[in-house]
């Protein structure tokens, strides 16, 4: 069914670039309206809480605010679990496992679609140290897997033209996009978004791929521009500037010296411990408290988040009480008032429990949403405003509550909780540099904007992306040099310590992820030495309650078919090929069986079959083996698989390295890889490799004498001890 | 010799890092010198020139004129033919070639790379209708292969730690980046350089690659940003602002109606067709030049180029006299100045042979070089200050000469050529949208820029890189949607016609280019169908004799070696693996062989080999087999081939679909592929495929009967009618 017609190929172009396009005008408007729902929600909030203090009803304040955050919390978290339980966490590492081949059932699903969409509104609101920019690619991936296939199957809306896009290959493109697209709309980042898409997610990349995703994140990029514009006419409530983290210091062609090379490193430096350390103890905490909640069930679950938001409110309610309250600045004093000037809403000088004219800074960072701490760190020109103290509580409460947060059942991004860690300390370094050289040339600002960068890099490990986002955010590219010398050196001391949370989560998911090379130990290992079990085959002619017993019996997606010379033509049985259980399935259900075991003639009993029927439904569709039922008499009958085997599947000879059998099957994205035996005796065929006889664990139980020699190579140095071909 | 030992790990990275900051270094460096040179020598020739306008000696003043015009470009064209015949063109195609496996010897070699910053300086400056872009690319890939190799071998230039770098993989990586370097240089545009490289460059792409080619634009972007405020305090004789298109339109939020929704894409079209058109043109004025010239020889180039410099002479020189006489307008006066203010030397107002007060439009884009016009082209605000006519005679020159000129035996490139005509038609679209609409919200100069955009998409195919790279010029993201929908059409319109400028170009350089994709109609065969000649095999032990004279008699690589039981232990033939000619020649070369044919003997024969020996040197250089000379005495002893055979290499089965081995082939970037039997009968190997044996020509012409059928369908889209696995 390859050969269509050039209608066909019209409509299939047509049908990709619509698409495409409107991948990122749902996730673009999805985004506007997610930051919507936070900044009111939030405003709201704030608002209230604000007007009990300023009347001095402290504990009822204290009560209003914890409770709605709570409420919120455990609203999302009910979603997540009831409704869409991979819905949790920031759905990077799912989108990257679906990238890399692994289809999990629902995680696409429009149930997980809007309680992401609902549970990450009801997170960030609720006053969590989470951010919305990770549940967004989660959220673009879905928009995207939804639409390629036609709307939700089970809710019953597709549509016929988008039959064309029924295959894997076009719905991991579209996938791709999505995530790119939520990237885009989460920074505004178009070019950043593409990147991220490129060097995070995907782990195939086609050109033609290139110019779709950058199409997908400019729809993306109009809509959110418009869509400020549109708020600016204030038809957006409380959202000021949209909750976008917005840092545009372009125009500012500052100058900046040697003196800020060594801050720079130390900054680059602790981001790559601190962010390692992140991922360490994160996974730990994960890990541990996975176990544990296993046991007590769901309900378990949701006290978790609540507990958890009780955590964060108490300190972002109590902890600023222990600064001292500041004077407002003088210089930015508006004749006539006696509040300290706000920016509006936002801004650093919060007057929390201090009297009129004082400013309790501290607040500034911990009684806001956390677009707004963010925007709070980075603003420029407010060198001083926030007192060493603070910065070093605000520090040391967020990385922890970070920590907690991560991993429970609500829809969290790690994007936010990393600037705010990484920004704090940045700063912390600027007021250092400060009062060293006095005012330096740069500003505490940058420095916030530095530290981020560097704790991004040092727990996330991306680069290009990192940077071109930052460039984005920020639209300076003086900044260019230092941003890309903070990522070089936090990646390189994280590399030296662990893997990068997404590859951590990927591993703590259990997901069977194909890394890009192979590890060194599979160079001592064979093809041959990968196979275990019993090889389960068919002959060309097969008795149709073997292939039922077949079906039932093993969770093998693929079957050998083998020419055995039932009747007697050949002297050596010789492989035919692959045939899929998928289309084994499609076989039995249509019951087209011959009565007698005889070649030749398979081809007119598929008359009735369209190639449509054999094409890919939606992931977790489609017919299962329970679907079947057939009676004795049919049982007893034949099916030709011939018209049903792929007579080219790809092969290795059994002595071939594992390690570039694994190159083999990683850079052709395969399922199945048919392993030939060297010598012409014996079966046709030795066995067929998938993704799990490559996953080092299990290699490495059945072979524990290489785990030693891989523990010592390949830990230090993952990516420069294997060098293979291209 | 892959596993190295910690330190030699570390000596690696560092090296790696050096090389690549060494190639944007010198990258960098080098582009500004270029600019520098040409703004001077251009500056001058045209000082004089108007000097001797200004006392109306006027054919003397185009006697000096066209003399340095054909001077400069004799000398780049008498370079290019007797020192460095490669660096004629823009080099991309070399490139591409290059990074997709076919290592021409020369193609980065230091005369190549001099030859290159030479004649482009001469040729630029001379006048002609070329750009240094093209080129920067190619000299960008010179410094990173030079680097790579340590220096040029043949002058003795290496050194010791750079051995890591001497393996195709690391020497394509340097050169990669060398390419997006080059594009970083030649429009300030490190990301567009990155994206450059990845859509139009390379045929791999590795992820940690990304980083280490965005880290090398950065650093020529920090170069040329301190070159240009280096010039700011008049460092740099006549030229003004370092001879880069800059077009920063930055700060100005305007917004676009619907009303420039019809010439935007009737823009796109325009560009498609004109561009597509100078493809087709252009490649038969090439394939029509090259047959004249082969026949006539070098002097034949030299006048060739010497003969286009001169009519570009007199098309820059006598076509301004067309032009009528322009009042300079009143607005811009600076009251007392007699003269047209030009802001500074360039700018729109060149007064030629009109009296005070008035201005030649026409001169300002011929009578200047071509960045300067491309800047007068693009400028904002200056509406109505071309000619309706002069544009046209403009366009229509420019797109003649620049046909004649790309091909020419002189560094050329076609950015911009295709900006200038771009440019032109895109200025007459706005001239004619403001005569409809009057001052429409849309400047003459953002229609200049897509037309510029809509030709480039139309001729060399590219999206991403050029959309970012033409935001990158002009700073300004709001224009995003338009140039994205130029592109878009532009693209699509040419690929309907034919295939881009660089691909034509490989295709008639006669360069055996893998696709990304196979062809349709190689699913018609098996990759038994694809070889041809004998199978020319060794035995595991052979006689050094027939190894010299298979290696002198035949061309090939690779040879497979077959036990073929010369002591009569095994029944049948065993395929043992593949040996390289190069591995042979240094066996060959140190003459240790055995003096009776046995098993085993061979590992002691090898204590005395490096790993280094067996490493692969600079292209072009290494052992050749005239090297070699052996006495009679020694051609009778025999060699051991077990320890240098490969013995992993990838196999198909000869009964595989050829497009499933061609995608094997290009997807792991394979050398050979050794095609196995079906049945056990007979030899163990069938036959090796190598790059020429997927060339769509050759196949072609061994099944001429499937030419129809490719013929109908690959053609018109090429893209989409071969979806294969990732």
């Amino acid at each position: 069914w390859r050969s269509r017609k050039r209608i066909e190929i019209l409509q299939y172009i047509v049908v990709k670039w619509t698409s495409v396009f409107l991948v990122g005008l749902l996730t673009g408007l999805v985004a506007f309206g997610i930051n919507l729902a936070v900044e009111n929600v939030a405003g709201l909030k704030f608002v209230y809480t604000v007007n009990l203090m300023n009347t001095n009803r402290f504990v009822l304040a204290f009560v209003l605010y914890s409770g709605v955050n709570m409420i919120l919390v455990m609203l999302a978290a009910m979603l997540c679990v009831y409704v869409g339980p991979l819905a949790a966490g920031s759905g990077i590492p799912e989108v990257k496992a679906y990238l890399n081949g692994v289809d999990t059932a629902n995680v696409f699903s429009l149930n997980t679609l809007i309680v992401k969409i609902v549970g990450s509104v009801g997170s960030v609101a609720g006053g969590l140290i989470v951010g919305k920019e990770g549940p967004l690619v989660h959220v673009g991936a879905c928009i995207a897997s939804l639409i390629g296939q036609g709307g939700s199957v089970r809710y019953g809306m597709t549509w016929k033209w988008l039959r064309y896009l029924k295959n894997d290959r076009d719905r991991r493109d579209l996938v791709t996009c999505g995530a790119a697209a939520g990237v885009a709309a989460a920074f505004r980042a178009p070019v950043g978004g593409v990147l991220f898409a490129l060097e995070e997610v995907t782990s195939w990349w086609r050109g033609p791929l290139l110019w779709r995703a950058f199409f997908t994140t400019a729809v993306v990029a109009v809509i959110i521009r418009t869509g400020i514009v549109w708020c600016k006419h204030g038809h957006c409530g409380l959202s000021g500037e949209g909750g976008l983290i917005i840092f545009d210091i372009s125009g500012n062609p500052d100058n900046y010296g040697l003196q800020e090379l060594l801050p720079v490193v130390i900054l680059g430096i602790m981001g790559g411990v601190l962010g390692s350390l992140f991922n360490q103890i994160n996974s730990k905490i994960i890990i541990w408290s996975n176990g544990w909640l296993k046991k007590k069930g769901k309900c378990a679950k949701i006290a978790q988040a609540v507990i958890v938001a009780f955590i964060t409110s108490v300190c972002s309610f109590g902890l600023p009480w222990l600064a001292t309250c500041q004077p407002c600045p003088t210089t930015l004093e508006i004749p006539g008032e006696t509040k300290c000037p706000t920016y509006g809403r936002t801004g650093n000088f919060k007057s929390f429990h201090c009297p009129a004219n004082m400013y309790n800074d501290l607040a500034g960072l911990f009684f806001n949403t956390n677009e707004d701490t963010v925007r709070n760190l980075f603003s420029k020109g407010t060198n001083g405003e926030f007192q060493f103290s603070s910065l070093l509580i605000y520090l040391v409460t967020a990385y922890s509550l970070a920590l907690l947060t991560y991993g429970i059942a609500v829809p969290s991004g790690l994007f936010v909780p990393a600037i705010l860690c990484g920004a704090a300390y940045g700063r912390i370094m600027g007021m250092v540099m400060a009062s060293i050289y006095g005012t330096g040339p740069m500003d505490e600002g940058i420095y916030a904007l530095l530290g981020a960068a560097s704790f991004l890099g040092g727990s996330m490990r991306m680069t290009v992306s990192l940077c071109i986002i930052l460039l984005e955010l920020t639209n300076n590219l003086s900044l260019l040099p230092f941003i890309m010398l903070v990522l070089l050196i936090s990646k390189t001391v994280g590399d030296g310590f662990n893997d990068g949370l997404y590859h951590l989560h990927v591993r703590i998911k259990d997901i069977p992820f194909l890394e890009a090379h192979p590890l060194p130990f599979m160079r001592h290992l064979t093809a041959h030495d990968a196979i275990t079990g019993p090889l389960v085959w068919f002959s060309v002619i097969e008795r149709v309650g073997t292939i039922l017993e077949v079906l039932h019996s093993t969770k093998h997606n693929a079957f050998p078919v083998i020419d055995d010379n039932f009747d007697g033509q050949d002297e050596h049985p010789v492989f035919c090929g692959l045939v899929l259980r998928s289309h084994l399935l499609v076989l039995l259900k249509k019951k087209q069986f011959a009565e007698r075991r005889k070649r030749g003639g398979g081809f007119q009993q598929y008359g009735s079959f369209s190639s449509a029927e054999f094409a890919k439904p939606g992931s977790g569709k489609g017919l299962k083996i329970t679907d079947i039922e057939l009676d004795i008499a049919e049982e007893e009958m034949f099916l030709d698989l011939h018209p049903v085997t792929n007579t080219s599947p790809y092969t290795v000879v059994e002595t071939m390295s594992l390690a570039k059998t694994y190159t083999l099957f990683r850079q052709l994205g395969l399922r199945h890889l048919c392993v030939m035996p060297k010598s012409s005796e014996g079966q046709p065929i030795v066995g067929i490799l998938t993704r799990h006889d490559f996953m080092p664990n299990y290699l490495l139980n059945l072979y524990p004498s290489l785990r030693e020699s891989n523990h010592r190579k390949a830990h230090a140095f993952p990516s420069f001890s294997s060098p293979s071909q291209p």
